[in-house]
């Protein structure tokens, strides 16, 4: 039999097709597309997830298990409003599938009358799926996600997932999500001021660069991975790159410098590192509470802005810090939630 | 002939002796000791330097070669009254030497008639002394030195000290001082909420503990270089630093445990690292605008906060980071102004 995982993000459509026999797994396909929800509309989604389902082509009697963020596009009203189009979406375009499971918070599979009735259960459920994985691998750890647009921080304590908030904005209170990705994080909601020829200045607050235009200038990712679309629609190059900031104190590529420049960079990722840093601190500081020394904990880092994760989490005291990666191999750890929601589905099926 | 280099700062006198024979110099004799004028009062810095001029006894014929901070203590009522008076006391305390120097902020040596007349060039001078000494070995070079109190930052551009601010609040704006130190800054001026149990709380702004207690407890200082007073007047142990700490948000040792006051601690040190890196962004912006590179630019790093000059300095983009110890060695590197404002007053007598 055949599995498909599905994440359907608000800027990111992974897939995954695993193919099952005699108790062994096989990887049949992987994806990994730019899916910007809000621009493409309701219909741009129900297209895209049948172009999805054409490409992978799976076989007869295949199962789907999916697990989503893009029910938080403004595209759609509030939450349940986004979780019903999408599941609704799927058990459509899927319908040939034999079951169609949806991801929970509680790191459960559910079916369509459940994620019907429950959609706030099954929103922003992606790190349940990753976790859930991860906590098989490793018993006292924290995972560390961090994609185009945000970071999830998941503790793992004694094996079990144990976080304090469910959705989003608890999430973002108690320091198990900020909204900050080496992507598409617009400048001025990172840093309110930057260098500026031996003084400060203050902030555009345009969507003049991003946090991608920062790590590409600064070598911590490679034109391949700026894979969203750039704050001015023109290139991805370094020269592009670095007009883009320049503008950012509302300047251009001849009021300053390439050197001018690079400092605007380096300031800005500084602060990223320190973002994660401080909410790392949070969560460390909960599990101190609990009577653990949070320094013995692992720490296993996910996505395109695991360099920032590994940087942040030395800083805040970890050692033993690994690369999702290193387990599930590079092409994997690039779309684990999608990976571990069709795993999810092959334990619920007893294969 | 001997040299007597003093540093008459706020809160530590440091001297030097030297003895000049046949052109070739010889160190003497050492001295850094705790001297919180806030605390002696008047009376107190005189009976201080007579103490001094005792211990380190100078031979006839010698000459004194002072710089200061003190002037920006609150015993007195602005700088000009207290650079007179530190000066008056020197001229009597030392008025057997056959010349007595002071340092201004052009690092320049001047006599008492000018001193007198300008005490605010002399007033915060001595990082005009270190950095004349650096300037003779680096030529392109920044200088760092993180005390107990404050950060001083040097830029040296083509040999030649290349700073915008003479003043210490005109160094406040240009990145040129950062009041933050090892030992003796209150932690509520370098943060203003840490991690508390899975949260944040805000602060007491009570002088409960210093960035000594912080230092000491992730063991970036030991005991013996905790040489201020505390910030209850209990001891410098582990113990009593964690205790101190665990006060920032009001709480105490049975309220939190050790994990807990650690994370407290690491976020706090994190924060102060940050801080000079951010005010090196500042200055390396103005070098960029002059058209360096400055990441090609030394760093040269003193005094007991030498370590969190160098993890900012690298932070900042820097590669090539030395200590001055490497150059003078461990002891003067500690009393580098008093050593500079000596050798200032050699080359001045032509020796």
């Amino acid at each position: 039999m055949e599995i498909l995982g599905l994440d359907i993000g608000g800027a990111n459509l992974k897939a995954i097709k695993l193919s099952v026999s005699n108790g062994k797994t096989h990887v049949k396909e992987v994806i990994r597309e730019y899916f910007p929800v809000w621009i493409l509309g309701k219909n741009g989604v129900v297209e895209g997830l049948r172009k999805l389902k054409e490409s992978v082509n799976p076989s007869p009697n295949y199962v789907v298990s999916t697990t989503m963020t893009a029910e938080l596009s403004d595209l759609f009203r509030n939450k349940s409003e986004g979780v019903r189009f999408i599941v609704g979406t799927v058990e459509e375009v899927f319908s040939d599938a034999s079951r169609r499971f949806y991801v929970n918070v509680k790191s459960k599979l559910v079916e369509y009358s459940e994620a019907y009735k429950s959609p706030l259960e099954i929103a922003a459920a992606n790190w349940a799926a990753s976790a859930w994985l991860i906590s098989k691998k490793l018993r006292n750890c924290i995972f560390i996600d961090i994609g185009s647009t945000s970071t999830t921080i998941v503790p793992i304590i004694n094996g079990k997932i144990s976080v304090q908030g469910y959705t989003d904005p608890e999430k973002l209170v108690y320091g198990e999500l900020v909204y900050l990705g080496v992507l598409r994080t617009n400048i001025c909601s990172i840093v309110n001021k930057v260098p500026y020829k031996g003084l400060f200045a203050r902030l555009s607050s345009e969507k003049f660069a991003l946090s991608g235009d920062v790590c590409l200038v600064l070598g911590k990712i490679g034109v391949k991975d700026y894979t969203t679309e750039t704050a001015d629609g023109r290139g991805r190059g370094i020269r592009e790159c670095l007009d883009r900031l320049s503008r950012v104190p509302c300047a251009d590529n001849e009021i300053l410098n390439d050197y001018e420049i690079l400092e605007i960079a380096r300031y800005v990722y500084e602060s990223m590192v320190f973002r994660v840093f401080e909410t790392l601190t949070q969560v460390r500081s909960r599990i101190a509470s609990l009577g653990y020394n949070p320094s013995t904990f692992k720490v296993c880092t996910a996505g395109l802005g695991s360099f920032l994760a590994k940087e942040a989490a030395k800083r805040a005291g970890f050692k033993d810090v690994i690369d999702v990666s290193g387990i599930y191999g590079k092409k994997i750890s690039h779309i684990l939630p999608a990976y571990a929601a069709a795993l999810m589905a092959l334990e619920v099926l007893g294969k």
